[in-house]
């Protein structure tokens, strides 16, 4: 067996490796474009922050350590050029010295990754404008800032764009970032990333919304960046974080099948339309795990799980990749956003039928000291209660909630399986109704008609004759600190002696400041004979749309 | 209706607030013997300690706040004395005046919970001698350190006994903890309580296994406690924390039906043998969700879900209870340990086949500083690989490893779905092969038969004839700071060029630090035609057993 892999970072290196310990006989050749294999990808930012401070610390394994312990014959700086199908056998150019020569292969595996988009805009090539992606990008980077930069424009505030803005203020340099999208971190819904702008802010980054760089021009003191709303932006260092495109030109010129954002399409071995080849990692095309569509996620989990199964089929056995569901975390200053399955506008897109709840849970007991606030948005099916996706926001215990709900994803589990999950608790950990178990109470609370609940966004956007009888059922201090707009306030405690100041021929929407006090307001209306919802999440959540 | 509700702490106090959600119609009273109701049984060590400052902090609600709020007949200081199942009334005490009187119910929750046990063992009753189950028992012993107390003995190291051994340790006591077993922390596996005992030795605590007290006498300076063993420590306080016994006083002499060890029988509504009475919390016996057998797991979690759970019942909603996984969780000083599922003991004594692997990975990726280190064991099904337990000790992330293998278990997932699992990666909170994948590599290897694995309990207790020839596969600087005896070293890069010197006719057990370069070792080994195995979480699991 002759197994060539092109390209050594996550999938390629994870495939070599598990291809080794499956066959000590099999000739295996890894190829790889820069100087490094298998380095920290994710850690790049925090080297420019100086977080990550030795360079070192960055390479997982050297090619050296893949030679005497995998006996891989690593080829570093080798560019391959050319898959000839027919033949099985590529052509490849090594970078140090010009030659070119061919190397036979009895299966392949692609794992070429992802390139940074660059936009095709003026002044896009001077000097100082940069993307991310490997070692030798964050050199240069790196190098810049030690030499002193005043002003840094990052265009792009996806998860990549956010890690560099939080190490450019660890720099001290004055950071602003450009957003295309009405929102930072547009795979999350955007009221889920209202605290995240609001810290952002707070740590002095300027957040441009809605905005795009037209234009970049050199100036004396270094470049201005031109946006289309007309606003310039001088700088010294541009970084664009605007997403990549799987790097597919091996692939699309071999006539192997990609789709229509350019992934290249797998089965679920992981083999291309030629199924002597494999491909995995970030140039992919992949299957949602939840929406069941092709997708294209770059996550270094799926990559190196991809070529651990691309290489036990080259070798015989039986696996299969099952999916994407698009896990995904993110440390933005104090905060961690963190995102499982389906967001509700991928939902929404697809047309399909969703509920959703918030809650605004602390990460462990509120009597121990340090308790810290989150936010836990859950979607699920309005009939069988199968979770489709959760997204949270906050402090500690955030990355814990969203690994549970991604493992109840993969389970297939519902809403009712949260309300049942034992959860570790003492005080420092949990609470002895965990989040995941709260998320479960209130969904199935929904689902099972004892707990009628309505969006805030849709009682707002609700035309003002059919807008549900706003009551606040908050202490007056609560309701006196900010309220929505037209609502009663009666506290919850007074509420049974108030029951005439209602409204019988209309429907009342209550809420409270989380929920909690507005589901047991709900259900004291209802079994008044009142026509009553509670608002889910309560002013909490309204403020996160407002 | 009419419910009667006996017990107002976790399960009581659930089950009143849910009923009253769920009727607002309902006469619902709620009996409670001491003056307060639901606060925080598991703060109360903390409240020893300092570090929950403000005794209210551990009332989470007051019996006031259920009256105004759930409109629920709250009394307090109330014992109740007997139920009269034929004429479904109950006879109660208020020992505030002594005056008994009759209540009469449609339905009843018992909720009694579980009482600290008290050795008979001369000398029990002196004062200094302390159990921990309410409020009024850490006023006292609260009350006894703020006096001033040189040396404390804790007799038994449980969840509680530890808990309280860390706050007095911060109050800066002199602190012995005497226990039974060979370990502490007895429902965890002995070899994964090494490192807690260590902890607790670097702190200054003097751990005494192995032993008990038989007698307490008052001396000069306070109390003697009297072991066993014929040792004899001084102290001025003595803490028992040596278990709990359910409170079913009331239920047997009604005639409910209880279970061996004293747990009142339930059935999945949490009905007892009584169709209109109730039971939950630590008074009841449950299915053990993994053993399937009846068992009593005293835990604040499950304790609220019963709670719930009950009432849901007694309106007429569908509702059941799915059995106890035992999930739970403690810090100890640095260290957090925590379990699910099946201990290896448990399976042991219930015969039922089992294989485990251990790995010691770090809780986020070794790259990003502050990685912390954790050992995690898991316990599987050897035919079918279905998840039966785990254990966990370490630094941050323990936590949510367990809760994650606690979903698994609840979802009947296999090691297979393990090694799938779709985690939260970024360099702060995970790994792009998260230690959950890890674990379940190492266990589909073991299963698949690629990668054979001895475990070194087994290794270690063959007869010297039958023992495998062990190679230590790690540098020799690794080899030079502590090995197995008897092993031979052959760093694993060298391991190609140094087989002559391995035995062909006997089976050879590698291994390595943790188990991963013992893999390559293992397959590079097999597929060279020697009959070799790795020793399951290398040279750190050996030292967790020797």
């Amino acid at each position: 067996m002759k197994l060539l892999i092109v390209g050594g970072v996550a999938g390629g290196a994870s495939a070599a490796a598990r291809a080794r310990r499956l066959s000590e006989e099999a000739q295996i050749v890894l190829f790889e474009r820069g100087p490094d294999v298998s380095f920290a990808n994710c850690g790049l930012p925090y080297y420019v922050g100086g977080e990550i401070a030795e360079r070192e610390k960055l390479l997982v394994v050297t090619p050296e350590r893949l030679r005497t312990r995998f006996k891989l014959d690593v080829r570093t700086r080798i560019s391959v050029e050319q898959i000839d199908r027919s033949a099985k056998k590529l052509r490849v150019r090594d970078l140090s010295n010009g030659r070119e020569y061919e190397e036979a292969y009895d299966k392949l595996i692609l794992a070429p990754g992802a390139a940074p988009l660059r936009l095709p805009i003026p002044g896009i090539d001077l000097p100082g404008i940069f993307t991310l992606r490997n070692l030798q990008d964050v050199d240069r980077i790196k190098q810049r800032v030690d030499q002193g930069v005043k002003q840094v424009v990052v265009v792009g505030a996806g998860f990549i764009g956010l890690e560099l803005v939080e190490n450019f203020v660890r720099r001290g340099i004055a950071t602003t970032v450009v957003e295309l999208q009405e929102q930072v971190l547009p795979p999350f819904d955007k009221e889920m990333t209202t605290p995240i702008a609001e810290q952002l802010a707070a740590k002095g980054v300027s957040v441009l919304l809605g905005q795009s760089a037209e234009a970049f021009e050199t100036t004396a003191d270094g470049l201005m960046v031109h946006l289309k709303s007309g606003q310039r932006l001088p700088a010294q260092l541009v970084i664009l974080g605007v997403g990549v495109r799987p790097d597919n030109k091996l692939a699309v010129d071999a006539g192997l099948k990609v789709g229509p954002r350019g992934g290249i399409r797998v089965n679920e071995q992981l083999q291309t339309s030629d199924p002597d080849i494999y491909a995995v990692g970030d140039a992919i095309e992949v299957k949602d795990f939840v929406m069941g569509e092709p997708t294209q996620v770059p996550l270094a989990g799926p990559a190196n799980r991809q070529g651990r199964i691309a290489a036990d089929h080259v070798f015989g056995h039986l696996s299969r990749y099952r999916g994407t569901q698009g896990t995904a975390i993110v440390r933005v200053f104090e905060l961690t956003a963190a995102m499982t399955g389906a967001s509700e506008k991928t939902l929404q897109r697809a047309k399909r039928a969703y509920r959703k709840v918030y809650i605004h849970p602390t990460n462990h007991a509120g009597y121990y000291p340090g308790a810290k606030a989150m936010t836990l948005k859950l979607l699920f099916d309005p009939t069988t209660g199968k979770v489709l996706g959760a997204q949270a926001i906050g402090g500690a215990g955030v990355d814990k909630r969203i690994d549970v709900l991604a493992v109840a994803i993969q389970a297939s589990m519902t809403v009712y399986d949260l309300e049942e999950m034992e959860l570790a608790y003492s005080p420092q950990y949990g609470s002895a109704k965990d989040p995941i178990n709260m998320a479960g109470f209130v969904a199935g609370g929904i689902l099972r008609g004892d707990h009628p609940q309505v969006d805030v966004d849709a009682v707002l956007s609700a035309s003002p004759g059919t807008r549900a009888f706003l009551v606040d059922v908050r202490t007056s201090q609560e309701f006196a600190g900010g309220h929505i707009p037209g609502a009663l306030n009666i506290p919850v405690d007074d509420l049974r002696s108030r029951l005439g100041e209602l409204p019988r021929d209309r429907q009342i929407a209550v809420y409270c400041q989380v929920g909690q006090r507005g589901y047991l307001a709900t259900r004291v209306l209802l079994q008044s004979g009142f026509n009553a919802v509670n608002i889910g999440g309560g002013f909490k959540t309204y403020k996160l749309f407002f």
